[in-house]
Parts: C-alpha cells; sequence; structure tokens
C-alpha cells in the first residue's frame, strides 16, 4: 500500500533560538516518523494570536489537502482556555480556542467541523502544552485517527473570535490595522485584497494617517500624514515613494520600493493606521 | 528489510543566518540521504558551552532511542581538544571535549561509553570541524558503523567536567545561576526540579537577589531584591508578579506572567542569583 | 525503480519569522512530495545579492550532484529582469539575473548550461516570484523535467555579472570587500583562498586599513589602522589580536580568537578594507 506521507505544519512564537520547536520534532520523530514535518514559523511575535491568525490564513492554502496545523500561540496556557481541533476540507487545524482559528474558519469556503480536544485529566506540564499535548495529538491524526476520537464536537459558534479581523469605517475613511510587519518593512493591514482592493483602484491615492496603537519600537509614533499611490508592484514606486497594493498574502500592503515602510512610517504590529480614500471611491 | 530512518539532531551556536548549518546538511544530504534530520536548536550564544549543555540535558529524551546528536559549540577548535562520541542507551553524541556531554552524562540513567573521536591526522579545514569533522562520522553512524570502529575507548572520568552545573548553599540562601533566558524572558536556572522542587513548596516565598555575573544587556545589573512566589503554572500570577516554578525544561524557571522576567531583573545568561528560602525549609 | 530523492536547497533574504519560506515549502510538499527540502540560508540581509552569491559559492560543493538551488534575493522583483536556470554540472540553479549566480559560474570547473526561464505571459502574484514562480520550476525540475523544457538557451555572457566579485590592487595594496560578517564577528573577504593565500603567507604581518564602506551598525566607522598576522587557526590568536587566515568558507577571513572582529573593527557587509602586504610578496 502507498500511503500518502502526512504533512504536519508547525507554527508558534517560540522562536528557533531555544530548544523548544526541536523538543517538538523530536516527540514527533518518536510518534510519527514517517510525517513530514514543515516549518510554516516559529517567529510569531510572543503571545500575538492575531499575528498568527493572519501567517495561518494567508498559508493554508499553500499546504496539501490532509495536511496537519499545529498551532501554538498561547499566553493563556495553564488557565482554563480550551484546546481545539477544526478540520477544514481535509486538513486539520489544532490551536488553543483563543481566536487563532477564527481569521480562517470565517473566511474559508471549505465545509469545517470544530472539536474540543481538551485533555481530561490535568495535564502533566503545566507549562508546554505544545510539546505535551499539541504535538502527540498531531501525531494521533498522523497516525489515522478521526478527530471524533480525540474530543467531542463543539458548535462553531462557541469558538473564541478575534476582534482585530475587521477593520473600521468612519466616513470616508478606512480604520484598519497592522497585522505584520515583514523583514522588507512591508506593513500589511487587515483589509483583505478581496474585499478593499475594489475600493483601492490602481493608479489612484489615498492619505494615510497614523498616530494610534502601538509600535515596535522602529521610531517615535506620532501622528502623521503621508500620500500612498496606489500601485500593483513594488518596482513601480519611486525611492522614498509610499505605495499600497495588493500584497502577496492576500491582503493590502503599504510599502516602499527597497526600503522599509515599516521604519519611515514609525509603524509596528497592530498599529492603527487611517486611510482617506480619494472621494469617487467612497 | 525495513530499517528504521536513522534520525541525526543538530545543536550548534552558529546561528541560522550564516550558511554553516546549511553546509552541514548539504554533507549529510551527500553522506547520509536517507537520514531524516532535526534541528535541536542552533540558538546556543556564540560559545556557552553551559546553555548548549542544558538544552541537550532538557531535549535528549523527546528524541527516539538511536537517535545521534551532532553537539558543536567549540570555543577551542583548532587547539588540542579532543573530539568524543558518547553512546547513551541506544543513542549518540557527538561534542568537542569541553564539558558539552557532561551535564546529560551524569545525570542520565542510561549506560554510557564513552570514545576519543579526534581524527588521527590533521584535519583538512582549520576552523569548521562542524561540517568537515563531526557531521562526517554521524554519517557513519547512521550508515551502522559501530563507535569503536570511529576511535578508542575512554575513560568517562577524562570527560572535562562542566563547574556551572551545581548552585551552592550558604546558610539558608541557594546561589544559583542561569542556564538559560528563553524568548519569553523566562530564566531556566541550574536548580533541577528532581533535586530542589521539594525545597521549594508551592505557595512559598522565595527571597531573590540578583547582582553578581553577567547580565546580556537587558538593563543594568545592579543589586536587588525581589520576592517570587512558588506556583505551579505562569497563569497564577498576577501581572508584575514574580514567579519561580518547575519549567517545562525540568529546572527551576524565575518567570512573569506574560512579561519578561529577564527584562525585568536586568539579568542573562550565566548571571548569578541568590535565593533566600523561607525559614522552614532550609 | 529505486530513484534517488531530489534534493531541492532555497536560499533567500527572507529570514525565517515571516511565513514566506514556510509557504514555499508548502508548495514543495504539494508539488514535490517526495522531495527532501534544505535551507541552505533564508539570513541573506534584504536585496543583498553579493552575499547570497558568496554563500552559494562557498556552499554548492557540499550538496550532492543533482540538487536544484533556488536562490531568490530579488530588489528587482516585478521589474523586467529575468528568470534564469544554471545547469552545472548535474545540478541546477535558479536565480533572478542580477548576478546572484555570476560568482559560482565564474569560478565552477563544471560545465554549465544557461536558460531564460521568464515566464512567457506576466505571472500570476506581483510580489512573490520565490513562492509562484521559481519554486514550481524546481518542483518540474524534480520531476524529471529538462532545462529545455522550462525555457530556452540563453548565451552566458548575456548573464548578469556582479562587479562585486573581484579585488582591485593599487601598488602593495589590496583593496578588498567584506562579503560577509558572520555570526562569529569574522569578515569574509573577497579574496579567494586559492588566488590570494600564496600572497599573504602564514606567519607574516599585513597592515589592515578600514575606513570606506558602508557599517552595519556595529560601531562608528572611521579610517584606522591594525596589524593582522597571518595565521592558520582562530585559536592561535592571542586575546584581542586581529587574525587574517583562510576560512572555512574558501576565502580570507579577518578574524579575532572568540571575539568579534566585525565589532573591533566597526566593519561589516560590503565594507571597503585596503590590505598592506608585507613587501616581500607584493
Amino acid at each position: 500500500m502507498d500511503q500518502a506521507v502526512p504533512v504536519i505544519v508547525l507554527l508558534t512564537d517560540f522562536g528557533l533560538g531555544d530548544p523548544y520547536v526541536g523538543q517538538m520534532k523530536g516527540v514527533l520523530a518518536n510518534s510519527a516518523p514517517r510525517a513530514r514535518v514543515v516549518d510554516l514559523s516559529h517567529g510569531v511575535e510572543p503571545y500575538r494570536v492575531a499575528q498568527a491568525a493572519f501567517f495561518l490564513r494567508a498559508s493554508a492554502e499553500y499546504f496539501p489537502p490532509g495536511s496537519i496545523f499545529v498551532c501554538v500561540v498561547d499566553p493563556g496556557v495553564g488557565s482554563e482556555r480550551k484546546m481545539v481541533l477544526a478540520q477544514c476540507g481535509q486538513s486539520f487545524f489544532l490551536a488553543p480556542d483563543n481566536g487563532l482559528l477564527s481569521l480562517l474558519l470565517s473566511t474559508t469556503k471549505e465545509d469545517s467541523r470544530l472539536f474540543d480536544v481538551s485533555p481530561a485529566v490535568a495535564p502533566a506540564s503545566a507549562t508546554f502544552h505544545g510539546r505535551d499535548l499539541f504535538t502527540p495529538l498531531a501525531a494521533r491524526l498522523a497516525a489515522g485517527e478521526k478527530p471524533e476520537e480525540l474530543g467531542h464536537k463543539l458548535d462553531p459558534a462557541a469558538l473564541v473570535r478575534g476582534n482585530w479581523a475587521e477593520p473600521r469605517t468612519e466616513g470616508g475613511s478606512i480604520i484598519a490595522s497592522v497585522l505584520h510587519a515583514d523583514r522588507f518593512g512591508n506593513l500589511v493591514l487587515n483589509l483583505s485584497a478581496a474585499s478593499w482592493s475594489p475600493r483601492l483602484p490602481v493608479g489612484g491615492q489615498v492619505r494615510v494617517q497614523s498616530g494610534a496603537g502601538r509600535s515596535m519600537g522602529f521610531g517615535k509614533p506620532g501622528p502623521s500624514r503621508h500620500a500612498a499611490r496606489v500601485v500593483t508592484h513594488y518596482a513601480e514606486l519611486a525611492p522614498n515613494e509610499l505605495g499600497i497594493l495588493v500584497g502577496s498574502q492576500g491582503y493590502m500592503e503599504l510599502a516602499l520600493n527597497q526600503a522599509s515602510a515599516a521604519k519611515s512610517l514609525g509603524l509596528g504590529l497592530e498599529a492603527e493606521v487611517t486611510l482617506e480614500l480619494p472621494a469617487g471611491s467612497r
């Protein structure tokens, strides 16, 4: 029998400097020796569930059907929060019930089912559920166990939802927030391309105002205004010209050409950004 | 014949920015094409043997029996230090003879044997023994060669031992040191849970004094005193309350809830910490 | 039929914090499920083609013949630059046509052929050619397609070449530049060991002058002079003694013993360094 190799995908805020991800992979080498283990990212900022939800939403579609995602960004570890398993199409998603899965589940076109896989008894390790609880569940799925064997069905309406997923509109303005500032300084906004690119026609201008929200220490944040041109490629932008475009992650991005919009605007993760749309598109 | 896939585990201070780990994996793709290669961590601080010894001690048990660990933190590369191979139970551990293996070997319950696998002739590359000497030895073990074929037996008493493994006690105080400050700012102390948690009963208080020792630049180190409550989970701690608990790595940790104890205390790797125990447990 | 497992090697400036490398691996898990995917490095500084060219040149020989390298450092993404594929011996190298492959191709002894694999039609994603164009080409090569099926032959003379590959000489001095500052602070110069070590005999001294060029923020750059001793191992150097040696990457390196030459000299990537050779070797 030629069975497909199960793919187990890891997404955490553990970083790669500590031995934590290595220990999860040790557990998998032991308990899912045939699986192909792929790192989606371990660079989620500590405890930033919204960023992890975005990483997952932007990435899940690139993995094979049947993949098993282990998503551990878990500020509530050791508290009463549930552990959940979603089956979405043929793929599986394990995570704490803190909103991490809600962006994916609220936007997927696949059929999905939800399970509570919280352990019936208190866990052995008080602090490392990624290694001691989530990873063994992934190994059981990789071995062919069914979600029903791992927990009981949960009403999707009971899932904890993030409140960061949706921008607000006020008059002719969109009040968005930064889902992610990438290595190149591109600022991914919580404006899905599908919903928002029609209101941001290529060749147009928007006024960008920042000020509220947290900065990541890239510079002194303060209210400031910038014009941004709607383009299709980074390479269309002149030096130091701010652009807004449909990014590769399926969301609108603020960007400079070969320079950091995050630094230039003094903005970072979860910062609030107001976009004044051109009058015609309001 | 269905042989198990050999697992080769890499632990270094090389980081992932340079091409060094990639070159080791290239050598393995060439010489151990069937092996599963797993990164334990490459985030050991440059030259910090004690931190690597802790990573290995905390992690080895999670990997399958028969795993081959390649551990390269090697401040003495190019000097006369030996290269050693330990067989511990069914698993293998390759490392420079600088104390990296001593914490594991002094605490394991498995039978262990030690070999000197230093090359008989001067090595080709003066500076990269990880790629040019250690990795090929791992590939030979993965191919089924026996330790006896790689070197000659060594008296375990001859192994270089780290002096950082043991805390001191003075009156009612324990003078411990920081084995690791993790990404979340948790400070792992050289107090094994097995030995020390009985003296730190949950619900009690300890006084923590820092001051001596190196800092990692998290803040200005200086003598300071803090109370820490002994808890079982991070989530039990109030905001800004310092806790001490049995961590997931098998050692006592100083921690805050969703904040960095390392930053708050101004402490980092190899810093000295004095714990005054409550009178009843002295 | 027992076919060899194809090896796909990734080299980018994407870092590991973002989900970009994870998405490329998702595409490969889908389209090249049998392949062994190896990270050479994702730590190339953003847009630094010369550094990537060096990483590739220093590393390619350690991978098995037949490996497929996907090299994406691409400041011109979205512009008119070509996408190229080089076959060099049995191995394949995909990259944007910006000089990334030129150091390898100009120094290899293997026969090489060059192809233009730019897409005939405009790409779906404006910004992420690594995931959407380069990775699928690698999967096609892994599935056994021939270079001729992926694009049309290109005159090797048409390949864009980097101008950073060659040092200049002026009188008794060599004007070199820093190809890479590694995690340990070693400064790799653009002086191949094969060409330059004969002019830098072990035991000799050179005078090192820095000043021009960029710094990486390690300190205030400014003209400064240092003596460096030509040695064979880091361990030969006294504390704080600057050395120059044949490094493990096939190039001359400036180094200290267990300390950072980059910090000590205030130099970083692409900095210019003047070496005054001893009179006898001019």
